[in-house]
């Protein structure tokens, strides 16, 4: 079937302009469309991830794979080549990041573990929704805007980014993707390219949504008004899911918090002993109130040792087992194999259908 | 084998920058790589060919065919869509041009001729090369420089336009590459990806070179200061390779030339009828001075009946044989269909390694 087709980029891009994003971009609160719902989502093999990874993304990822009927998880490697890599080390971080997923509790019998990769059709979706991107549209996405700025100038890949990104979601015909906030404007890129495509073509994306990931923040232990990242030089900062007991004691005995010795949650004015009542309650699957609770009549040193004691108990069954897992590589390359070829069953009908649509076939 | 890596982008860059790309960029006169060479090259579908693409580089494709002992010719669909398309036009021009290949001498069993959106390595490459490519590289390049002024703003398939070029020509690790004058710089940015990829991750591409395409330049029949094109507004301006004897003779005859009768070859000063010559000098096989002792004698007008029966002559068994294969759209598919095996073929263990030297596997 051919479609009329604008023969103009102009027109080709004032439609996107003339549309406001910010409206459409969360998932309804009703979730009718679980039913025939497809989650995806990725993350970049930084090796094995950290507490604030744990609490705020992965957690959220093993509850949703138990909530629809299918859900695809990709260990995005594309993605982490925008970054200079080194290759044995890149290799190493996908394997640990797999470990580390199937500790976390992510089950390959329930959801599709993969490796981008592996999958040609996530470069070939990205060519093709790039020839529908306009340059300006990418220049003020987080991405670009936080890298390029530290590096001074990035790489082509750097900045189509949230191409890829957006192919790694419509590839599925994904209707939901988990993100964090600092990702929404990406996901509304992957929208607005659905919208795109299909006004061009015909309908064949669906327009996926955003489930914010819980709102939990785990921020650094040495300076609690950040994030807790990887990449923070401060060894102390970041609580690894692979850290010992003793590692993981002597960071949170290190954690800065204020000259008040008794314990409250006011992220805004304490963020630093708040944070660690958000570590607490996460851990230890109960509410802020109840760790409060938990935590009457102690100051701030007694209550690191039962922060520990959460912690500890949490990750140590995680860590056992990444260890465990680690030990086989054949065992995680079989399972990623079995992810990749599952994920390009579900992607070859899909490109196929692209490129009839766009006039290749 | 891991190889140190440059974690940085401002180094990585630099190595580009400090390099003059000029001088390395054309194929040395002595052939003597010719045993192990591998020849790329591309076409967009734009259909029918016109006379200016067959002499200037069709013909020279066909000879290319019978010199080197791999050759690939690639339909290059990708590259199209970086400009609006109507998919059934699109659909129509492809077998368009296949016929035109086949019909110009373009011969299955002496290349592999392809579609090149049916092999998705192209574009897996073109990512991993994206990222090894700074953004500023790409601004002054012909492609984008062009047609982002034409259309104001272009998409991000527009600007990253010659690094998915760049892809085609290492993904089979083709070492000659024939180009026009204009492409040169984006054959450059080729050789360039290859030294940086090689530099990062070891020997993986040769350094392609150009062998710049016939010198013969045929300009529009109306403006002849300016190249024969396809998207030329006026029809008289351009005769297509399966134009009718009639419309060849009417485009002919009405050909802008100038106020002296006689016949002389001088593209500056005389362009409209040197333009003649170069046209017949081509579609007869003989040389420009061969062509003026020929028109020694004749006014421009009955020199236009001299040059008709040239072109006319030239042109209608190719026409005929266009004709014929563009009746049979399964044979045509067929013959594109057994290019694209024996291209993935060739491209699919160079991107295993390639996954392999970057760290993916």
């Amino acid at each position: 079937m051919a479609l009329p087709l604008r023969t103009n980029f102009k027109h080709f891009f004032r439609f996107i302009h003339g549309f406001n994003p910010t409206k459409r971009s969360l998932c309804a609160g009703n979730e009718e469309r679980k039913g025939s719902s497809r989650v995806f989502s990725g993350i970049q093999p930084t090796g094995v991830p950290h507490l604030g990874n744990f609490l705020g993304a992965l957690e959220n990822w093993v509850s949703l794979q138990e909530q629809h009927s299918s859900v695809l998880y990709s260990i995005v490697d594309l993605h982490s080549i925008t970054q200079p890599q080194d290759p044995t080390l890149l290799r190493e971080n996908i394997l640990d990041m797999a470990a580390s997923l199937l500790a976390c509790g992510i089950d390959p019998e329930k959801v599709i573990l993969f490796q981008q990769s592996q999958v040609s059709e996530h470069a070939e979706l990205s060519w093709i929704l790039g020839c529908l991107t306009s340059m300006p549209r990418l220049r003020h996405l987080p991405q670009w805007k936080m890298k390029s700025k530290v590096k001074q100038e990035g790489s082509v890949g750097l900045y189509t980014y949230p191409v890829l990104q957006a192919a790694d979601i419509l590839l599925y015909k994904s209707t939901h993707v988990p993100v964090g906030e600092d990702q929404v404007q990406h996901l509304e890129l992957a929208q607005d390219l659905a919208r795109i495509f299909n006004h061009h073509y015909g309908d064949v994306f669906p327009e996926p949504c955003a489930l914010l990931s819980s709102t939990r923040k785990v921020k650094s232990l040495r300076d609690p008004t950040n994030k807790m990242s990887k990449s923070d030089p401060q060894k102390m900062a970041t609580i690894t899911i692979t850290d010992s007991p003793d590692d993981i004691a002597l960071k949170i005995r290190r954690a800065v918090t204020d000259f008040t010795s008794d314990v409250s949650f006011d992220p805004e004015r304490r963020p630093g002993v708040s944070n660690l009542v958000t570590i607490h309650a996460a851990t230890a699957g109960i509410s802020v109130d109840e760790a409060l609770r938990g935590a009457a009549g102690l100051d701030t040193g007694a209550y690191k040792t039962l922060v520990t004691e959460a912690v500890v108990q949490r990750l140590q069954p995680i860590r056992e087992q990444i260890h465990r897992l680690r030990a086989e590589p054949a065992h995680l390359e079989q399972v990623l194999s079995r992810g990749n070829s599952r994920a390009k069953e579900l992607a070859s009908p899909v490109i196929a259908e692209v490129r009839h649509r766009v006039g290749f076939t």
